[in-house]
C-alpha cells in the first residue's frame, strides 16, 4: 500500500469499528444495547488497534491529524507530508462512518432521540461548557501523543544490538493507551482526540438524509478539532524540552 | 496432527467456546445468565484464540471456510485443499456444538424462549432484513479478512533479518480483531462471518430433541453462509489490487 | 525457589486471587458488589497470570494438579514428583483460601446467604446433577489441559533456530485459555477444573468458625476432584494418540 | 528524561488515569457514569501499563514508594536513589490529581455526595476497621511486589544466551497483576497499594475549594500510607529468604 491508501485504510477501520461499537451500543434493538462504557472503550481501543495493523508498515499508522501534527512538531515527520496524510484520514474517517450508517441503517429507523442517532457519527460532550470541554481533549489528546513518543520497541541485548520490531504485536501498547484514554479521559467530552474522527463523520452526518434528525452542532465542532491539535503540540513541546 | 485433524479440532474449539459463552449468557439459571455483551464478545475472541493456538502450527489456523476461500482466492492457498479443510471446520463445528448441547443440557431444559435455545446454535439476526443482514455479514468478513492479510510476525533488524514466530503469543492480532468485530459489527446479526460456525450447529440444532423446540430458521440460513465467503471473496480481491 | 515452593507459591496466589475475587463480587458491601460475570472470569483469569509468572521458571507452572497429572500420562513429567507437586498445590491452594477469608471477613460477617459465603471458598453447581457436573467439569478440564499441550514457545527462523522464551509474557496464552473456559464452560458448575482449586478451599471452609455457617457439601465434593483428573486424562490420551 | 522526570511523569499519568477513570465512574452525568468495578479495574491497571511505558527506560518505572523501598529492602536499588524517587512520586501524584480535578470539575459541580467527590482523589474503606484495613493493603503490596521481583525477561536459547527487553510489550505483565489486585483485593479498602497514590491525591483534596466538601478523613490516611510499605517490605523479606 502506499502511505494515502495505508493511511485512508487505517482510518477507515477505525471509524467503522469505532462508530460501529457506537451504534451498536445507542441504538436501538442492537444485540449490544446498553452494554456500557467497557463495551465502547474496548471497541475504540481495537479499532485503534486493527487500524494500526493495517497501516503501520506502510505509513507508520498515524491514522490521526494529531498523531501527523505531534510528529511533525517534534522533527520526526516530514511537514510536506502532512497534508497527504491528513486528507487521507479525513477521507478514510468519512467512508467509515458512512458505511456504519449503512450497515445499521435499520436500527437508526428504529430510534426516537437524535442525540443517539447523532453519537454514532461524532462527539458530544456531556456537559457542554467550551473552557472545559477544550481542557479535556486537550489533555486527552495530550496524554495519547506525550506516552506514543515513549512507546519503545524490542530489544536484545548482549553483543548483537539489533532492534526486533514485534510485528502486529507491535500495536498492543497503543490499544493499551487509548483504552486507558477512553475509560479515564473519555467521560466528559467523549475523548474525540483525533480530529478526523470527530469532523469526517460530522461531515457525513450532515450530508445523510435520516427522519427526526438532529443539528449536527456545527458551534460545537471545532473544539474536537483544535483541541487535540493543540494537545498534540503541546506533547510535542514538552517532548522536545524533555529530550534536549 | 493432519492438517484435517487440526482444522477440525481448531473450530471444535472455536465453536465449544463460542457458542458455549452463549449458552451462559442466554440459558436460565447460569453462572453467567444476562451478563452482556462484553462477556459475549470476549468469548468469542478467546474461543479464537483457542482455536488458531490449537491449529496454526499444523494448519496455518483457517478454522474458517471464509478464510479458507479468501486465502486461496488471493492465492496464498492451493485450491486443491479448500474442500479437505471445509470439511474438517464443518464437521468441527458440529462436534462443538453437540458438545456444548449436552454440556448446558439441563439449563436448555429450563429455558422457556425456542429463540433463546436457538442462540446457542447459530445466529438470528437482531431484525431480520436480507438485504442489511448481507451487508452486516460481508462488512464484518470483509474486515475480518482483509486484516487477516497484513497481520504481520515480528523481525530482527539489523544484518540478520530473520523472522521470529512468536509462537502461540501469534495469536493475539487476531484474537483482539475478532473482538473488535464482534463489539463494533456484531450488533446487527450476531457476527457469524464464517459459514462453519453458523451453518456446523444449525444443522446440529435441526437434529436434536428438544423440548418446546423452535424453527431452524432456514430461509435465513444461506445468509451467514454466502455473505461471509463474499465478504472473503471482496477482501481477497482488494487485496490483490492492492498488493498489484 | 524449590519445586515445591514454587508450586506453593503459584497456587497461593492462584487461589489468593481467585477466591480474592468471588468475595469480592458475591459478599455484601464489598466495592465490587454484583459487579458481574466479566469480573468473576477476568479475575481468575490473572490469577492463573500471577500464578504461573511466579512458578513457572522454578517448577514449570502447574499449579493444579489436574495439569500435573495430565503431563505424567503423557510422559511429560516424572510420575515419581507427583506426590510432592499435589501436596504443595493443596497447602498453597489452602494458604490462599484462608487468607482471603480473613482478608473479607468483615463482609463475610455481613453476607446473610450461607451460599454465597461458602462460594468464596469451593463451587457449588448452578444445578445439581452429578452427571452433567461430571461432564461438564471433564470438557472444561480437556480443554485446559489438552489446549496447553499444543501452547508454544517463539522461534527464530533462519539459520539460527534457537527457541526464544518470552520470560513472563509466556504466561499470557494460558491465561486467555482459562478466560475463554471461565466465560464459555463455567456457567454449570463454575469450573473449578483444578481438584485443589476445589478440595484445599473447602476443607478451610470446613474448618473455619462463620456466623450461620452452611454444609461444606462433602456429597458434592469428590466431582471436582475426579473430574478434572479424568479430563486431564482423556486430554493427554487423545494427545498422545494424535502425536503418535 | 532525568531520573526524577520519570518518576515524575510515570506517576503523574497513574494518577490522571487511575483517578480519572474513579471520576468517570461516581461523578454524576459523565459518559462513564455507574460503570462498574470492571471499568475501575481496567482504568487503573492500563493507568500503570501507561505510567510504566512513559518511565521505565529512564528510571525502571517504580511510579510507587512501596516498590522504591521494596526493591531497596531487597538489595536491588541504592538507598540514596530513595528520597529524590519518593519526592518525584509524590509530586507526579498530586499533578496528576489535581489535572483530574480541573477535567471533571462541572462534574464535580453536579455530585452530591462527598464521599463520592473524595472517592475521586483518595481511597476510603468499604467498612472502616483499621485492623482488617491495614490487613487488606498489606496483602495487595505484598501481592504487588512480591510477584513483581519474579516478572522476567525474554531470554534467547541456545549459544547466544543474550537477554531480550521486550520494550513497551514488558509493561504488560504488570499491568495484568495489577488487574488481578483490583478484582480480587481491591474489594475492601479499594486497593491503594501506593502511599504515593493515596497520600498525594489527599493532600490537594485537602486544599482545593469546593462545595460541599467533606472531611479529608487524616484518621485514615496513614493506614494506605503504612500498610503498603509493611506489604512491601514482608514482600523483600520474603523474597530475600527464598532467594538465600
Amino acid at each position: 500500500m502506499s502511505q494515502f491508501v495505508a493511511e485512508f485504510m487505517g482510518t477507515f477501520f477505525l471509524i467503522l469499528i469505532g462508530n460501529g461499537v457506537v451504534a451498536n451500543v445507542v441504538l436501538k434493538d442492537t444485540k449490544g444495547f446498553n452494554s456500557g462504557w467497557i463495551v465502547i472503550t474496548a471497541g475504540w481501543a481495537f479499532a485503534v488497534f486493527t487500524g494500526v495493523v493495517i497501516s503501520a508498515p506502510y505509513s507508520g499508522a498515524h491514522i490521526n491529524p494529531a498523531v501527523t501534527i505531534g510528529l511533525a512538531i517534534a522533527g520526526e515527520f516530514s511537514w510536506a507530508l502532512v497534508p497527504k496524510f491528513i486528507l487521507a484520514q479525513m477521507l478514510g474517517a468519512m467512508a467509515g462512518s458512512f458505511l456504519v450508517w449503512i450497515m445499521y441503517k435499520d436500527h437508526f429507523n428504529r430510534t426516537e432521540d437524535p442525540l443517539l442517532k447523532r453519537a454514532a457519527f461524532c462527539t458530544t460532550p456531556a456537559i457542554k461548557s467550551p473552557f472545559s470541554n477544550i481542557i479535556s481533549e486537550v489533555i486527552g489528546t495530550f496524554t495519547l501523543i506525550f506516552v506514543i513518543f515513549y512507546v519503545t520497541d524490542p530489544v536484545m541485548g548482549g553483543d548483537t544490538e539489533t532492534p526486533i520490531g514485534m510485528g502486529s504485536l507491535g500495536a498492543i501498547p497503543v490499544t493499551f493507551l487509548v483504552w486507558a484514554i477512553g475509560l479515564a479521559l473519555g467521560g466528559t467530552t467523549g475523548y474525540a482526540i483525533n480530529p478526523a474522527r470527530d469532523l469526517g463523520p460530522r461531515i457525513i452526518y450532515s450530508l445523510i438524509p435520516q427522519k427526526k434528525k438532529g443539528s449536527s452542532d456545527w458551534s460545537y465542532a471545532w473544539i474536537p478539532v483544535v483541541a487535540p491539535l493543540a494537545g498534540a503540540g503541546l506533547a510535542a513541546l514538552v517532548f522536545l524540552y524533555l529530550s534536549s
